[in-house]
């Protein structure tokens, strides 16, 4: 156990102490500027935490959702928020404040940025009476993220979205998220709940819904007609390809299991899971899926066409798109804009391929495996953990996405004035 | 001059009588209960008022809309409701006393049914020392429509469309309806502002919004081969065909201006002026409209195709939707039902055509002329007074149409969350 | 065993005969026809035969489909057809053929009606030199449908929905539809290809894509405030209220696991299952959802709203439409169509709902029960075999569905033309 | 009168010569590679033939075209064609050979670089026994475009938006397009007719179809709350904004005539004209409007509402598009791409507007004139000649429209099975 600041700083290995130093660059002047503040707060290394625990999920026979239920007592909570942000940042504080006031036993995890703003934030309104100063755990992120039990955000979709990324190919912990004042498809509880809240779910008596991610796996086109993959992305809402700044339509090839579907012209088109169903699909048109409904959106961005319908593909889909080109049709878009989540990620090429399947593992007819699961250690690894992906979303009530749609998105909302022909 | 009730009754001419009788058939027990009323409200024939008297229309710099400029003083208003309904009854009687109060010549007319029920309304509420009864105007609807210079109406949407039904196929006055409570897009005013917007129409400073109608012609197939043309109807919002209660799409061949455009299979088609853009149009996916765009819609009902996008037709178009059938696929439909502004009309069978136009006039190209538009004089006739058709709509502003796709339709609605990714 | 016609008629017992003449009422001239027909073919009573035997569905692991395969040998197979309609005619005696010739194990079912009309076909044309007559078995439905091994259709999409609802609420035995040059969605092979398509199945070489159907209880509005609940119906595409001819809009409220979704004031609504999205849910402008999505569409008709997005729901859900009425906006739709799979049925009235929930079963949140799902006999009863409910298509490919949306829709045609800007 | 190359070179004035050889600044070196061509081909400065002679446009009783009267002979005609594109470069031989032999009077006009490229083909193919060198006027644009009584191109409508572009904010003369197997909109007529096409053009036997362009004025935020525009784009097809590369969506503030309209968070927005409505703003959702509709397509992408409909404007709107931003809802999106016919034209940041009319005209009203319209001269000078503006494109037949929206749109194309339900 190390005590970061301060004259009672506990003795840790030098290779430890290098690695949690490293992580926090950040905080390379905090030394001075907190020299006297160990009464508050107190900085430790999460890398010597017990691992995860994690809980179980379990169906009950009149709910659509799961039960979740530890086995082993929860210890270790991840708190995120937007860094520096001033929205969260009390709400932090209060939550920080709660976990340690009523649950000794429970473990607080911060991001290595995070934990300066905070310590900053107890030095300067420090509580009356702190009996011993608050105890944060940070480091560097794999140190961090294989000891989560619960992972708690602040903040809005977007806040989910990012910490949720935090954990890229490992099993993401239960996620319990809270709106400070926006609303979204994904903050069912407001903070002013949390005490009670966070009761029901150290009690094993909180229900989830299941939400699961996209892997999107780039697929280059090298020289000499190789091929290589680059590293697999997760999507929690959709995977777009778009023409961006281009003048020219983006011509895709899609396949589907190893069958070729249909060449799309168009702006681009998204791959989307039903949590991404209100979000781009939407908008370019798509229906609105229950996070129920196990599937995967294909919705067309602006094609030029009057017949392409979005479809609603098995969750157990491939999906490839390839970037094509028209040679006999004007100057082509030689570059496609790839997108994650939102998130611009890497240009792609004429003859560059995308290939999109869900992260519990896909049913792979035709031959059409994917380089990298035909790596039969990780594809056996993946199988045996499988029940364990996806992402485990805190619900308030069954119904959650009902009121979604009608409390964000206004669906199906009257016109104020009787039909023309009846007044 | 009649007096229709008491003692005082006029001299009028046998006839005239007659015909005033049988147009108040409903009020035929009304001599015995109104039979001292005479104090408070008078009916009188309209017959014997001068004939109508059209303002111009005068285009404005600086404005889309007409200036509605009185050559001769209007002096003949018509009055409609929804008859029977409480809702507007008091509104009539607070009008007409403010007509009669504060413009003495103006002459007000009304339908037979609501004189029997505004006149019980007078005697019911006697206003505290009337000088002289309320004198009302009335008689059968042909005597009553070639006398109106204004027409104002009391209630919704429907009502205007009512209020102009009675107009047939002659000149409407303009316009200037007066909602109760309920929005509409053409309701621009509401009652509360009813004494200062009849003085900026009576002294020629109020501004129109030019609507037009469509005109419906139903061509049926007689025996052998022949064809009649039944009466042509007029339609303010739309024109629909549809399979109502049949298990079978309708098929329908559809040609513009005599040339071959589609055939159909859906539950129906749908052909709407820009003021019924917004009504069962939107319904079935077809844009706004502005009615200042001279055109037609053309919006298919649920069709059986991944293609057809709703059209926007010239106004000038001459547009013809047969029944057809489509013998080697299964039994067909029969009997398709034809409705004008939402009002069920008679049953199509196969091979009868409706041909739809607008009533200003088409250009007819290719020798598609309607059977009643070769002759030749009521063609010439048409188009002599063709300045007079369609309806002036007395407006608020410039704008509200932009009013009231936001305000009535909800047009745009922001959605209450931020994106899923930015917060 | 009986022998229907001539002389060697067999022996039955008194009831049996009873009950057979009664469900071959309409055959009642057959005898004098067909008397010297016993040569060539033999009606047989399927009362007798072996009650059926299902085929296993076995997943395999590089395929979306299942294996169906027999354990007891394949042996009675009923082949349906539109009655009296000539073009399958000769295809069913081709097909009865092969199998008296190659399966001669094979007992050959066929509705009533059917049985006179391919009786009729084999005398009128004989195989030369029959070795023996044709046998086929017939009966009252009740007979035949609790015998079947196999159903094959001969005819369009049309006739697999007539053939599964011979069996009610009974499970349907896996079905092979061949297509006479109809193209459809659920008619993967073509007859050229019976022989070699039934030797595939037979030898449990087969593939099976399994469709679900929709349940729809109706439950009925009694006097004083009681329900009632008539018999369920089971839809393989689609449920829709709808207007019909009524000139007013139907008002619908919509609930989803006991839980107030929205009213909607439109033409109608439509729910239907992956199979029927791409019929009247396509044209009403719902997606296009793979059979293997497990779902259920919620599409409105024609709403009045701009925002009514078409919902994809979890095949979980158990939705309740109520016809509802809007006393304070002017004449309401009485009376609302109910159909299903596009046949119409009983009317609705104000304060009726249907009840709609997938044939394989509910979670039912919330204590929104049906009345008849709370018996717990047949809700045992049907959870104990809810794997042998939903209908087993024998598949050609594992993307047969892929081919029907560009076959059959053309899906995402291009357009015929370069951009207006790149020529 | 100048003869390019070769030693006839004729008399010119200094002035003339070096804004000749200015224009001609890529084919500086066609002196020495053409040295002995003069037999075959002859290039003479544009600057001196007599000034655009335009003809009339008269409408007709039975035709929605208006007919193309000379009143003058027509004798200047502008030959366009994709540069350096073989797949035209026979085709314009071909005519300009036409020409010279059939009407010895018309001057034909080309551009610089298509003057070099036609020479050379001159040379390279000679003409059997030329009895004198074919004679092509070019020279600077401005030189030549007030020369043009007919416009011709050859190519898809890409060829025809850029042949148009040349004329800038000058009258545009009738355009006859020929297509070189390409099919378009804008492309009613086959190379293969050009003798008898151009037969009818020249004996006033031919119709137009009227299409209007858009004006698109850019007015930019200058310092301390300054504002400049910047100079006036046409467009033919549509101008839209857009976020391009940007991973923010858009928000735009959007005012009609000087009043609020809405704002919308989206990709961005499209504002097109009849002939665009079969372009992007199809993709985007929008209806197909005729041509001949007098009117502006106001269509989002992909916004984020479920309620934003497409609207159809008045022909005569002034419409407002500002960038604006929204502080409290995460990073903006500071940067808008603006495009004009698909052309990238300049960036616009927050705070910046465009304003699009037509360039017929607009009512402005509510005071909301554009800083460029106030000014008289121009308004004036403006309306003097709007009669002039506009692109008048000689069609085929009075319903080129409806074939295109069939032929290259695949409008309404029928599914290829037959219903579920009736087979």
């Amino acid at each position: 156990m190390i005590h970061l600041i301060g004259p009672r700083l506990s003795i840790c290995s030098a290779s430890q102490w290098t690695r949690f130093r490293k992580s926090l660059w950040i905080t390379r002047n905090l030394h001075s500027r907190l020299r006297d503040t160990s009464q508050f707060v107190s900085l430790k290394s999460a890398s010597k935490l017990r691992p995860i625990s994690s809980p179980d999920y379990i169906a009950s026979p009149n709910s659509k959702l799961k039960s979740l239920i530890w086995h082993r007592p929860l210890q270790n909570v991840l708190i995120t928020k937007k860094p520096w942000a001033d929205s969260t940042r009390q709400a932090m504080v209060d939550f920080i404040t709660y976990l340690h006031d009523s649950y000794p036993e429970i473990n607080v995890l911060v991001q290595p940025d995070v934990a300066e703003e905070i310590a900053q934030e107890f030095v300067k309104n420090p509580q009356s009476n702190p009996s011993e100063p608050h105890v944060l755990y940070t480091g560097e992120i794999e140190d961090i993220v294989d000891k989560v039990d619960l992972l708690v955000t602040l903040g809005g979709d977007g806040t989910i979205l990012r910490a949720v990324s935090l954990f890229g190919n490992m099993p993401v912990p239960p996620v319990l998220a809270f709106s400070l004042g926006t609303l979204g498809f994904l903050l069912p509880f407001n903070f002013k709940e949390h005490q009670q809240v966070f009761e029901q779910v150290i009690s094993s008596r909180a229900k989830c819904l299941h939400r699961t991610r996209l892997e999107c796996h780039v697929i280059r086109r090298g020289p000499k007609g190789t091929t290589y993959e680059s590293v697999a992305h997760h999507a929690m809402n959709d995977i777009f390809l778009h023409r961006g700044n281009s003048p020219h339509l983006t011509n895709l090839d899609i396949f589907i299991d190893g069958e070729y579907l249909t060449r799309t012209t168009a702006d681009g088109v998204t791959l989307a899971t039903p949590t991404g169903s209100t979000a781009y699909s939407l908008s370019a048109g798509g229906s609105i899926v229950s996070p129920l409904v196990p599937s995967i959106l294909l919705t067309p961005i602006c094609p030029r066409s009057l017949s392409f319908r979005p479809l609603i593909l098995p969750q157990s889909s491939h999906i490839k798109v390839k970037v094509c080109s028209k040679p006999l049709q004007g100057p082509d878009n030689k570059v496609v804009k790839l997108s994650i989540d939102g998130v611009p990620l890497e240009d792609l090429n004429v003859g560059d391929e995308i290939h999109v399947v869900n992260e519990i593992g896909t049913i792979y007819v035709n031959g059409s495996q994917l380089p990298s699961s035909k790596d039969s250690d990780s594809t056996k690894q993946r199988h045996a953990s499988k029940e364990n992906f996806g992402i485990h979303c805190i619900a308030k009530t069954e119904n959650d996405w009902t009121r979604g749609i009608n409390e964000l998105l206004g669906f199906n909302s009257s016109f104020r004035f009787t039909s023309h022909k009846n007044s």
